[in-house]
């Protein structure tokens, strides 16, 4: 096979996808050589298409067919109370959860300097904006507990302040069937120290 | 997100590929989304375009941009051993190792009566003619040491006994490295039956 072949064109693409290596990617365009060309073209039509479907939300930036999203315009969820969320999977999982019925902001990066995140990329503006028209009580931040995350957190509680809003961070601390032997130093001492009386 | 709205389209199609569930494919989905519009587009375009531009080759079955495949095509090529390979990774493997410089064929299965390939679905009748055509003088079995490649394996034995075409097996044993405390009880009972002299 040539170096600019079909095939070795395909690996190549599919080795760009998150978790997929080189030798991954190669059974992968094996597999679809072997299914059918149904298939492949249906797979491919999506990726195609996928960009121009979808859009990202002109309100919280959350993915969907149409803007304002669905979540947006469910007059059923509670306006007064928003999470701020990194990503739209973070958004389903807390979905997946069922309890909060609140508004949504994606911010879709975290503050990383060495990557050239800058704080003039996160989408904050939109968000104050979202407050001022005031019907948001609290803002909770459900970004990562990570580095990143933690400093797009104390970045966001920054630049929202002057609103006045009421904010809050999701829990830190040892997660549910979690050993105390085998928990890392900071999560323990978070543990510790943000216990909650009984 | 409504069910049949263009992610879950797309998280559907991705999570038919070997080893991606539904988890894998919703990251993989949401990565596409957040990266170009022209990496799902090259990707889109590549996919499905596939099988229009891959032939599986008329002599030996290996998928190539043509047919007769350019490895047929090769005059440099030894026409006197021909390898017998489940599938194309397996002739790639064997062409990284690079001392094997004779013909392939790929068989695309192996024997597997319990999903409804049986020895009627073998392109075992090609292979013949190939052999027939009178410059073969060896076929090395390269079908993998599963129970459906030893299956396949000594079914194609019993096909090409007829031809008088000289057939061998490649060798099963502890492989490079391994242990004899951790190998299983077949291959170490191969490796005690198959030695060879020092």
């Amino acid at each position: 096979m040539a170096r600019n072949d079909p095939i070795q064109n395909l690996i190549a693409l599919l080795a760009r996808l998150p978790g997929v290596g080189e030798r991954t990617a190669a059974r992968l365009a094996f597999h679809i050589l072997e299914d059918d060309n149904a298939y492949a073209k249906a797979l491919g039509a999506s990726l195609s298409s996928i960009h121009e479907l979808i859009l990202a939300c002109e309100i919280c930036a959350n993915y969907d067919a149409v803007s304002p999203c669905t979540m947006c315009q469910d007059p059923r969820r509670d306006d007064s109370v928003l999470c701020v969320v990194a990503k739209v999977p973070d958004l389903l999982a807390l979905e997946r959860l069922g309890s909060f019925r609140g508004r949504y902001h994606v911010l879709h990066k975290l503050l990383a300097p060495l990557d050239g995140v800058g704080p003039s990329e996160l989408p904050l503006d939109s968000l104050v904006a979202r407050i001022q028209a005031g019907k948001i009580k609290e803002v909770i931040v459900a970004t990562p507990l990570s580095v990143e995350g933690e400093a797009t957190a104390l970045y966001a509680a920054q630049v929202l302040a002057p609103t006045g809003v009421k904010m809050s961070r999701i829990a830190s601390g040892v997660p549910h069937g979690g050993e105390l032997e085998f928990t890392d130093q900071v999560t323990l001492g978070r543990a510790l120290e943000d216990r909650r009386s009984l």
